[in-house]
């Protein structure tokens, strides 16, 4: 079965707003078997808005709105459907209940147009809305096509994402299930992995990747994420939940078994939250000394809720009388290693915490101490009793300053992982 | 002169990358008075891309491809072009030279799937390629209308951002503005607004919008940057660079006028650009005490080539004891107005620097010392004989942990350049 997606507002296309909701649909409605094969965006016009939903229904089986359901007189997509519904809209007095209650409650008066958001074409089936004012629509319409009439659906929900995407599990997606007659439940796995390029994994995988091609059900998927590695992602179709994650097992295990420890953490894990939560295993507390990342390890580290039980703080020991007087590195070239392990050595003593890590390096553009930009030393230094000693690491990193600085933070974390695993 | 684009990639479709191309090319397209009207994401499918190539030129004068011209199968594009124009694909020896001679140099063996690249539809003209391997392509071609023959053109430029935007600078803009006819020099300047919301700037500025929506020319847009404040970009078009500029002037001094210090820069700016440069023409050194924002204000103030001359560095004191033993902090609660001056005080001393800047907070999601998520207190002591004193700011901060954090950045940043410029 076939969804396309039409994402409706003028400042879509004037780059104002970048549209996410229809990549966000496509990578969801693919998840559970549905093609998503064209996706358009659209201005605030009523000719523009039918023509683009007339053609897309020829081939779609479904099409879904997103904009356009708000109150003012650019909010179209309501009249769009109508129109190729070849039906009149009507006010639907449950849905204008709820807006006018959403503003008595909050003491407000109600601007009158925000009743359009209550107008539906007749025929229309309501989502009713949880988050904002504007229910999301689910509209059957029969088309003419070159094999003679057929039945299409075109459902709308509002272009804010979090109401979008609410809309879609709730609604949209049960119905979509019901329609196309095969009701799967899909599980996914993701296997964050970082230090490999994709077509390094591509390779280890190959023989993984021939066989699931062949197989079809699980599909595995790479998904590139930046400075946060790359993502592996296995997503089963099956009848029932147990059966789907039944089937991911044995494929997960396999990859577990070329790619070892580049692994670095399932789903939602982040680098720093396994870091986290390796030396929350062991009751250890962290102290940081940055200097050419200036602060955004910690940064990143306290993002998580919670890691006060960890990290005790950090120095940014950006100039070197800093290192020198503070940290207690000796005086000469601080992008060394011998730098880097005083520096965690120093932060160790200073915060008196467990562990000391250390980053000193070069993002450019220009060099520092003979060092060419991309150089990173990262130490870190460990409980004496622990038997896991102190560690020096010296990478080249690529890219410009941010990128640099970015991929430090992280090789410095898996640094750190890779010792307490080990 | 409408211009529309097609994004190829079935990757876009599925969500692995979000297409952002698109959403650039029209906000560049509209600064330069070109309208986009329809903007179109199809998967790597030779019958689809050419029916939506030929759809889009019934209707617009012009359509920008991003995508699908690299050297394996799926990349179609090239293929759909040469479809719609009627013609063969031919061997461009000038390009295929520069791709042999891009692997040579960098002492690697092409496979043979490269050449695919040169292969340009006969009667296309290349636009060199300066920074990957693939050139792009401006293609005339002559389309049946409604109103008989007209003539249209395609452009083909990869979808890897930096060599899109760069090619449209350089090959496409000023062949659009030949075929236009109309060749204006657009003249634009943002000015970067800390403080308020879209709503009440707007409000404030209402007489001038008024106005602005009358004359035409210059326009203003209101551009939402998230964390980072609010943009007001004034874009004029004139003959020539002299004009334009000149045409924006009054209204920007109108605009200062009303908004005053809420503008905190111009353009590039950033409100740690603007804080650096600040603190730099007095020649004083700044040092930074986080608890809250965890080293963000340093990571951020540090992204910035050259900050080492201003910033000597940080204490992410996390932990209380890092603020009562380190930095000098009275013991006792952390997150009051006092204790944001003690760290301030204690970091400016610590770090022998000149500025002290700090900040204690809440992000949530939980309380801490009875205050609630949101809660800010920022800090700045300046050197005494400044006559800038010391300065303590008590905020409510919105949104979640993250959203807070980033809020509490360049809320602190602010108060700072606030004072600075007093």
């Amino acid at each position: 079965m076939r969804c396309d997606v039409l994402a409706v507002g003028t400042e879509l296309l004037l780059g104002q707003i970048v549209d996410t909701n229809s990549s966000w649909l496509g990578e969801h409605l693919a998840m559970h078997g549905f093609d998503s094969l064209s996706q358009v965006k659209v201005g605030d016009n009523i000719g523009r808005i039918t023509a683009h939903l007339r053609r897309m229904l020829d081939e779609a089986d479904a099409v879904i709105m997103c904009g356009g359901l708000g109150p003012t007189h650019d909010d179209l997509t309501r009249e769009a459907i109508a129109a190729v519904m070849g039906v009149e809209l009507e006010l639907n007095e449950d849905v204008a209940d709820v807006i006018r209650y959403l503003f008595s409650s909050r003491n407000r008066t109600m601007p009158e147009n925000n009743l359009r958001q209550a107008m539906v074409p007749v025929g229309a089936t309501v989502i009713p809305q949880t988050r904002g004012t504007a229910p999301g629509l689910i509209c059957p319409v029969t088309v003419n096509t070159a094999n003679g009439p057929m039945q299409r659906v075109v459902y709308a929900v509002p272009g804010v994402p979090h109401e979008m995407k609410e809309m879609f599990e709730r609604g949209i997606l049960p119905d979509l299930q019901q329609r196309s007659g095969e009701q799967w439940t899909i599980a996914s796995k993701t296997l964050r992995t970082w230090g490999e390029s994709e077509s390094g994994l591509n390779e280890r995988l190959d023989g993984i990747i021939a066989e699931l091609d062949e197989v079809g059900n699980p599909t595995l998927a790479f998904l590139a994420s930046g400075w946060e590695g790359l993502k592996v992602r296995l997503t089963g179709r099956a009848p029932d939940a147990n059966s789907a994650a039944a089937l991911l097992e044995p494929w997960e295990q396999r990859i577990r078994a070329i790619l070892g420890s580049q692994i670095f953490g399932v789903d939602h894990e982040t680098m720093e939250s396994v870091v986290l939560d390796l030396l929350r295993r062991r009751n250890w507390t962290l102290g940081v000394a940055e200097s050419v990342t200036g602060g955004l390890v910690t940064g990143r580290l306290t993002a998580i809720a919670g890691a006060s039980d960890v990290v005790k703080g950090g120095i940014v020991s950006y100039a070197s009388e800093v290192k020198f007087g503070l940290l207690g590195v000796s005086e000469g070239p601080v992008v060394t290693e011998d730098a880097a392990l005083e520096m965690a050595r120093g932060v160790r003593k200073v915060l008196a915490c467990d562990v000391g890590l250390a980053l000193t390096g070069v993002a450019g553009p220009t060099e520092q101490d003979g060092m060419r930009p991309g150089t990173l030393f990262a130490s870190v230094v460990f409980p004496d009793e622990s038997g896991l000693g102190e560690q020096v690491a010296h990478l080249r990193l690529p890219g410009d300053r941010d990128t640099m600085r970015q991929l430090a933070v992280i090789s410095a974390l898996d640094l750190v992982r890779r010792h307490l695993i080990a």
